[in-house]
């Protein structure tokens, strides 16, 4: 669609071909638009992917997200229907109308339980953002990564399963994924090496491990190092949103 | 179970009587313990309340909520199983649980579009938490709820039903619900009266006025007056809990 440039201000709207599929209102390193692909990709739904520059959002952008906030999704089939917007709604909806594979427990307390565990998951996004994008890398926040993360820890170790979802990935994997997938940045951000403690999280460092070979994984991943370089340009209050289009097979696996 | 009296530091822990009744933490109060009352009431789910005196919370709290907040919800019947919480998680559980009467649209798209809605409305919380907790009354704080209220009024003409769930009240009416109901202290908490404009907001409150006759919402009502008192308290660091706890007949209806 936007073949990977990320439309902003001044650009024209973009052409979406009435050929049934669903688009994606994105942005390429924002992790909350992440898990819209990640569900898109592990139910093998085709879609369009149009990327939008959040720093010089386009004029046409609230068209498509009335907040101009990523993800939105907007489907082409529905008449007259405004686009989806707010990550975990647009991923519940896709399980519900895409249902191969389902991703979220049929069984409504254990899908209460993972939905309860997404939302605990924010209390390790909030210091992550703080080291990340802030550069607040204190004990304190460092602590606070790790607190959270002793939760996702005990709760793989009491589920007995390689994945959060069972013998495969599911909803809650994919929901704290990109998160876990940028942690491989820390390495290149902080000026001492930074080691998740192997003993403390021993399932989820294995668990991240399968997480890089599940399918829908590698079709948006991307490495520590490439992360780290769009984190220095956005800290710098340049985001270089288009780095990976120049030569986008050298880092960028497709599917 | 607490008789009305919320349970502060020190307090025994409840004795819940195994009679397979959920168990509802709550304090009387809170608008998202609210969201709650009002699905296990509109399901007509029998359970017991527990209610919690969030200034001086009890010591074991966290056994039953692990973040230490209202609403959550313990499930007698499940073994092992730890309660539920957050409002939005708890009473969609309820609703795929207990499907008599389906508050949320069994379209999955509409279910979403529901689901936007109901996040949409922190647009509408934020402003009038800093009226009705911190006294921020300023032009900009009226501006900002009107304009949220907007949507919703657009969203009501645009169903053209009496309620959003259509001929009675569906999940996005009892989870906005609270704020609205609460918006009748505005009057006794503003020096000058304060009316919703009765052209710009026509539909929503004659929809005010239809929830109100709602078998829920009567369950679980306080007037104006009664919900400005307590924020009166409140906003002097003191709240006053237990104020319904002397003579609840007086202003409390059941149901």
């Amino acid at each position: 669609m936007s073949g990977g440039k990320h439309l902003a201000k001044g650009s024209a709207k973009p052409e979406v071909p009435d050929d049934g599929k669903l688009c994606l209102f994105s942005m390429r390193f924002c992790p909350y638009a992440h898990r819209v692909h990640l569900v898109l990709d592990a139910k093998r739904i085709p879609y369009h992917s149009v990327f939008i520059n959040l720093n010089e959002k386009p004029e046409w952008l609230t068209e498509y997200s009335p907040l101009g906030k990523v993800p939105a999704l907007q489907l082409p089939k529905e008449e007259g229907c405004p686009p989806l917007i707010e990550s975990l709604v647009i991923a519940e909806y896709l399980d519900e109308k895409y249902p191969e594979p389902k991703l979220y427990p049929t069984d409504p307390l254990k899908k209460a339980q993972d939905k309860i565990l997404i939302e605990r998951f924010n209390a390790v996004i909030g210091p992550m953002y703080k080291i990340f994008v802030n550069n607040e890398v204190s004990p304190g926040t460092i602590t606070d990564v790790s607190n959270g993360l002793d939760i996702f820890e005990k709760e793989l170790r009491s589920r007995g399963t390689e994945f959060f979802g069972g013998d495969k990935p599911g909803m809650l994997d994919y929901m704290i994924w990109p998160w876990c997938e940028r942690s491989a940045m820390l390495k290149y951000l902080l000026s001492d090496k930074y080691e998740m403690d192997k003993e403390r999280f021993e399932k989820l460092l294995k668990w991240r491990d399968l997480m890089e070979k599940d399918e829908a994984v590698k079709c948006f991943y991307l490495d520590g190092e490439t992360h780290a370089k769009f984190m220095k340009t956005r800290r710098d209050g340049e985001p270089n949103y288009d780095m990976l289009v120049v030569n986008p097979c050298k880092r960028q696996r497709t599917c």
